[in-house]
């Protein structure tokens, strides 16, 4: 009936286009420089039980889909067998259509499996059978899924205490490709429900530290940023959730702040934007000290279902996209690190994509002599990251800032079959290219946009890497 | 010189398009579940005085367009003849191509009197004519003109102290389609300017309840709710202007400000927020235990000219759409609902259409077992409701939300001839799942495709309004 | 290898836009109604110095684009020879592909030199000497530049205290093109770090009137009202920054606040609204009495990188988009003038370009008798004058405002060589209005887009300029 849905040009419309994915792109290395892969799976080469294992358990996105479509929450999270979540996925799937899990599921089940069918309730039991028994196959295993995607280095997100040996092993095996931590601070800027009482016993057991004021908080982070930076660490990560605010705040104003949290008192909101603020500052100093690259995503709204946050976990799909940033806290936080010399460089991600032009803008609204593209607006996030999103991130990229020295694709997933979209990025930037050129919008000259896309698909981000991580640079020069 | 400009093929640019529209959907029936038609108009089967009096003097889109154009005031909605304000907008007509008025006129002359010529000043006298003519007989009666478009169910929007005897009169007719109140809350939310006091009086009136206090108020509204139930409506309907903000607020808390408001105290504008906010959980929860569907259009800025608010009433047309929606406040809103277990089911229209991607995201942050699409993103809404706006509002809920569970269109609109805008969005919605499987972006699946478009053309809001209104469920059983 | 880039059916895809384009407006004159032009260069008809001094020296947009490519600042405003900033621009332009310096650079080449090779490494020094050479000629002039464009009239940007001599003179000579001054009334709202202090001692000189009291002041302003309305001026221009707020306030506190900053006191943030706020309603009123069009930038974001102004200066291209605008300040501000009578027309600009529905619908929200257009959605500003931001600002335009009233394009530029932006513009509206009618969008009727083209495009503004122009009303009577 169908033409192979995923076939050799899907998603490329013209000679150009084609061109530039087959003959310029398709067999370029990737650098998935921001993700949420376990690097304790990847350590023990994960073998997966069965297909709800490897694709739907840890899938907020399909748990999403299937909640809208009205699936029992047991079906999806709960109490039900791994089989029937996959039958309620299958039911969900046609209704997916325009959204990116269609696209998504199509190209894992083809480029893992090498399914071609649209999974449908009749081919269901089937697929289902014939997947369980390939994932029993070594070349199914978590480390030789990665391989199939000619990677050459991976980034994790890591917990400022986590140990961090798991990405050594990993190195040292001979898998092909590289394992690097980075740090998601997220815990050293919650100022909530007591959150901050138990962390810092924590971290006086990790570090080994007595803290009693905020100067041995500082410390203590010290200790572990240097352990990161000590593993190969060279990014760094904060999620400013919808409604970030920041105030210049001085050290004895958030020093008196921090004691009352250690005391158990109540603070103020205010208070803990300030706390906030001067954390933020404090870090962005020693990010930049270091030479990392800070990212922040901005504009989710986390708190909406308190029910759903019982039931499945604070990631558990449930979030919505918040308000805009506002642009007057975010470009004081970065205006008050460059005027002492120390604002690290930046990728941005919004969740709003009423953003979009906002965040292309301030791409150039700071700047370092030598450095390309400091600023960076980071690839579509999340609920952006459709068709429609990443060529709307392109176009607002490309008309505000500057599309040569963009960074190119993360995947910033949970799941290794996100590899995946890679593949859909530089597709879809190929066939915009293509489509450009063909419109007479730009030169159809392919040595000008091969460039231009061997740039942002893996040269722009494997320069900015090798200059800041010395531990990778290493690594790269003994795997030569 | 030119073709038909709707001929038969208009909108649809691709066989699959063409395919869905013509053999799949355009003779499903309609389902027009939020409109403004007046049920006295419809029970008394109007006739109209001349195209004037059907087409343009309750039509404040076609007045702004006038108004823009620099027609008189009086000439667009005071003492000039009706023929003269048909002829001012035959004038400025030209003018609004690009905008949907350009397409709904043509539509509408064309798919209601036969005219397919495109309306200038050199015919206009004519069809002026013409029309005035076929507007003499029988068929052009209101029941008629609805009978032209295979209507099933016309949900009308009342206000809580009307009379719905003219619904019941319509049910008895054999007009070949339902009419069913939905209750429009608005009044229930108005505390400004001395409007209370004098509400409470026609609700005591109308219930027959002495009304000293909330918890009276709060009995003569389960009256109401209960007396719009009897009719058979299940869907409400509030207008949560810009600037919406939700405060969790107790009973005695809003006692106070409510008595307040009785004796005539002039309240905060805190108080009116929480005040609004106590009965909006109110009035949810009731909602929700009578399975009603609870509909919020929010965004508007309805407060800019003074002046024409005088000359021609609130709804005259001046309104624009105002900032975007504070996530905060509705997600509290709902969350507030959800943990009573009382959160009904929602749709929401934004009139900002920088809000489409926040509420398409919203669609996932709450849900319950066995309801397909709980919360729904309504149709595009007003300003949105223009061919890019309707392919973008489809976009942006297909990218973020799950396109097979939603509900479809809405006219939302005074005018008997808006049903054609039923046409209109089915003319769109095929021709984009067309252009996407022409583009390989969905597979060319005619059986999946059909399925996709019957659900959101009819099967998902008959399912969803069947399971709610145990009345039009019997005026089915009845009619068959 | 490649075809000439810009060739003559350049961004022109089908039959109708091509015969629009070329049959009826590319010899269309040009009103070029907003600019930053300097008058006194164009009275001196200066002679530029080389392709830096002409292209490079003073355009924000290429030393944005060099920063992010990571080019030194000595090397794009400082110490580096003129040959050397040019050479850092070239190494930058591939990749500003998407970006309107690809465009504008390529077309700026062509049309002024006629230069159509690509810009490259290989071939710069060779246009450098080129250009250079041609530059030395007396067609290279400034005024000459001007007259390749059709120009019939340019309105300069002037602040409050400026001498209008230079207008004069361009006047009296015969250049073909008319030169109007235009009120930039910023500093009148400037309250911040002591300078309307000093702004006063400037304007007692300037108006020989002692101010001592804010009825001085606004009687000084009235002065140089007249003082520019004598000049020919007809426009107003004020930028409101992201953040605007407007406070309905009174005289008397006005003064007291006024009284404050003139003794050197602190005021509050809420004052300085205030007083901002009363000023802009007594600028309105003044500029309604004058019959004079108010222009609107609203949503820049100035404040970004303290390092970079006092590098390079307030303009100089940091600036990011800020939030969203105010809806409800704003249509107070507009109310409050409208319910006195003296609401003049106005054009609003929006730098955020997720406010462009919310400007095109406050159109429809104020209205004049037989005034056209009272409110403009003026064309996409700044950051927004690219290929999709000009598209969708028509887009945006039509669906929500009325097409056939719009104002069209002006450059808002200090380089006298965005005179070809009209090019682009008009290249980009015709075809935007071929591809609706190839599509079936709109009719395929040449006499109507004709028409809607034509009156975009110089009709509209050329209407409200002779309307409101005296002086230039008087000019041209006099040029023929």
């Amino acid at each position: 009936m169908v033409e192979k849905f995923i076939n050799s040009n899907w998603l490329l419309f013209n000679k150009i286009s084609r061109h530039l994915y087959h003959e310029v792109v398709s067999q370029m290395p990737i650098i998935d420089y921001h993700n949420h892969l376990n690097p304790h799976f990847l350590a023990a080469n994960k073998q997966f039980e069965n297909l709800t294992d490897l694709w739907i358990r840890e899938d907020p996105y399909k748990h999403r889909a299937m909640r809208i479509n009205g699936i029992d929450e047991a079906g999806i999270t709960g109490n039900s067998t791994d089989k029937e979540k996959f039958l309620n996925w299958v039911s969900t799937y046609p209704k997916t259509i325009g959204n990116p899990l269609f696209h998504w599921s199509a190209l894992e089940l083809e480029r893992t499996f090498g399914i071609s069918e649209m999974l449908n309730s009749e081919n269901a039991g089937r697929i289902w059978n014939q997947c369980n028994e390939m994932l029993q196959d070594e070349e199914f295993r978590m480390q030789n899924i990665v391989g199939k995607w000619n990677v050459e280095l991976l980034c994790t997100s890591d917990n400022v205490l986590d140990d961090l040996s798991a990405h050594d092993y990993v190195n040292q095996l001979n898998t092909g490709f590289d394992l690097l931590p980075s740090l998601r601070a997220d815990s050293l800027l919650n100022y909530e429900d007591g959150f901050l009482h138990s962390f810092i016993q924590q971290m006086e057991e990790c570090t080994r530290l007595s803290i009693h004021s905020i100067e041995d908080f500082l410390q203590a982070i010290i200790l572990r940023l240097d352990y990161f930076k000590d593993h190969g660490c060279c990014l760094s990560d904060h999620g400013l959730d919808a409604g970030f605010e920041y105030i210049k705040t001085d050290q004895d104003t958030a020093s008196l702040i921090f004691d009352k949290l250690m005391s158990s008192q109540i603070i103020s909101d205010t208070e803990s934007v300030q706390l906030r603020s001067f954390m933020l500052l404090f870090l962005g100093r020693e990010y930049a000290k270091r030479q990392w690259i800070m990212q922040l995503h901005i504009g989710a709204h986390r708190k909406t279902s308190t029910r759903l946050r019982k039931l499945v976990g604070p990631a558990g799909g449930f979030a919505c996209i918040g308000n805009t940033c506002n642009v007057d806290s975010l470009t004081k936080y970065f205006d008050e690190l460059e005027c002492h010399n120390l604002l690290p460089q930046i990728i941005l991600y919004t969740l709003n994509p009423a953003d979009n032009a906002v965040f292309a803008s301030i791409t150039g609204s700071y700047a370092e002599d030598g450095i390309m593209g400091k600023i960076q607006f980071g690839p579509a996030w999340w609920y952006n990251d459709h068709y429609d999103g990443l060529r709307k991130h392109l176009t607002d990229l490309a008309s505000t800032g500057l599309l040569g020295t963009f960074i190119g694709m993360t995947t910033d997933s949970r799941s290794v079959l996100s590899l995946s979209r890679h593949e859909y990025f530089r597709r879809i930037l190929c066939n915009l290219m293509g489509e450009w050129a063909e419109n007479g919008l730009i030169p159809a000259d392919l040595d000008l946009l091969s460039q231009l896309i061997k740039d942002i698909a893996y040269n722009n981000i494997k320069l900015k890497l090798t200059k800041n991580s010395k531990k990778w640079q290493k690594a790269i020069k003994e795997a030569k």
